[in-house]
């Protein structure tokens, strides 16, 4: 049988990583797990979603969008150094902005606008898929659960997220006749906002996990957070791709039978 | 645009409903969101699955199992009425047994054995789905935070168990030269369990949801409920049915690519 082995921490392994080798780590578990090899993205990028189909994804990434500052603030308010919490308030600051019209959230806005969707219906956050509101959940908890190396490190995800930000502004831009510079605000700010927001993160793994068990530690948490960025993109495709809506979500306008491929 | 209904809360539906009209709405929830209706069932009822995939469904289901108990911990250590609490002590001894060859939890080991599956890799949750991880995690989440009336009432997704087991047991044993009466002796067991189970808790809703609101708020704890079976069959259906399984989760010995339909 595959799958079987359970403990990998033999005494051979359990020595320190360098740097180098850490780093190598956490660069391969991104490479196998991080949610760019999920096949939704490729249909988003390419131009092969309808728009109903965008509008689900917009719809469903809002709510990881507006759980972002409750998991920074939550990770905030266990750190128990000025200098670390006086890194990290950008992130909220980032999101939330300084006044009404602006931050991430204020720019995900012009996105599900864009897409012709209803404020209100997006704020709701009513049509949006179980196994989002799960994993996104899921995140904010371990935030608040995990140790301040894990909560920090859980956003080591930012280490692969330009590559795929650069792909979708230039992928959507090129292949969909309802985005256009506006409604991609969001990923443009975010290409530099996460180069620097990873660079940090990385450093302080590097600089922190000290031991291998926190190394190890470490990298759970980027695998934890792989999970939750997946399970959306998995829940997304069998939703609006296979045509498997559950009950209560999203229905766009322009879905159809023609989705459903096994009912 | 469809699904824009954000707040049905009208003063004219803000009557309290009488016991059979509440009644009759849990029951309709159940119809529409009980996870029968999911096409995983069907295929594991009717023979179409091959031993890996039964596996897979074994192992994220036991996943779900080992979390009752701790989940009616939860709720019970939130529970100020003795009354209360000495109803609900018997589920946490019918998962655990009174010693260690009894109990639920045992007889979900006489699946997985009988399935060929390791104790050790069954008991370490290492191959499951992500996705079942967060839906039950949620669950336990839910019990913890939510009021004592919707904690309780989330269980009333057993008014529907009963049906589903019986089916199971008869198409399972039926259907599957892996299947036996020994190995079934988790479901035989719970058409009993689940039937008084279902009865007491909907005999509390009727009585303890005094207003409207608490009303809906127990048709809201039957819906999450049905969310996160919902999401743990959808999840098994991509990874396994459509071969679509997320990184680090189960790969049954007898998975193939004709499995895969979209890569």
């Amino acid at each position: 049988m595959k799958n079987l082995k359970i403990d990998d921490n033999t005494e051979s392994q359990k020595t320190l990583w360098t740097h180098k080798e850490f780093e190598d780590q956490l660069r391969n578990i991104g490479r196998v797990r991080y949610h760019d090899n999920c096949r939704f993205h490729h249909l988003l990028h390419s131009g092969m979603l309808n728009k109903g189909q965008v509008q689900a994804w917009s719809i469903n990434r809002y709510y990881y969008q507006i759980n972002i500052s409750i998991k920074d603030s939550a990770l905030m308010s266990r750190i128990k150094n000025p200098e670390l919490r006086r890194k990290w308030i950008h992130r909220i600051l980032d999101h939330d902005g300084r006044k009404d019209d602006e931050g991430g959230i204020e720019r995900w806005y012009k996105l599900t606008d864009g897409l012709d969707l209803d404020r209100n219906y997006v704020k709701s956050t009513d049509g949006i898929l179980p196994a989002t509101r799960f994993a996104v959940d899921a995140y904010v908890t371990f935030v608040r659960e995990k140790s301040i190396l894990e909560g920090v490190t859980s956003s080591l995800t930012e280490l692969f997220a330009p590559k795929i930000h650069k792909e979708r502004i230039s992928g959507m831009l090129e292949n969909y006749s309802f985005i256009n510079d506006e409604t991609m605000a969001y990923f443009k700010k975010r290409v530099d906002q996460a180069t620097d927001d990873a660079d940090f993160v990385l450093n302080y793994a590097l600089k922190n996990a000290v031991t291998r068990d926190q190394q190890e530690a470490v990298c759970n948490a980027l695998k934890f957070k792989t999970d939750v960025l997946w399970v959306m993109q998995d829940a997304l495709y069998q939703a609006y791709v296979y045509g498997s809506i559950p009950p209560g979500a999203y229905v766009p306008e322009d879905f159809n039978d023609r989705y459903i491929d096994n009912k």
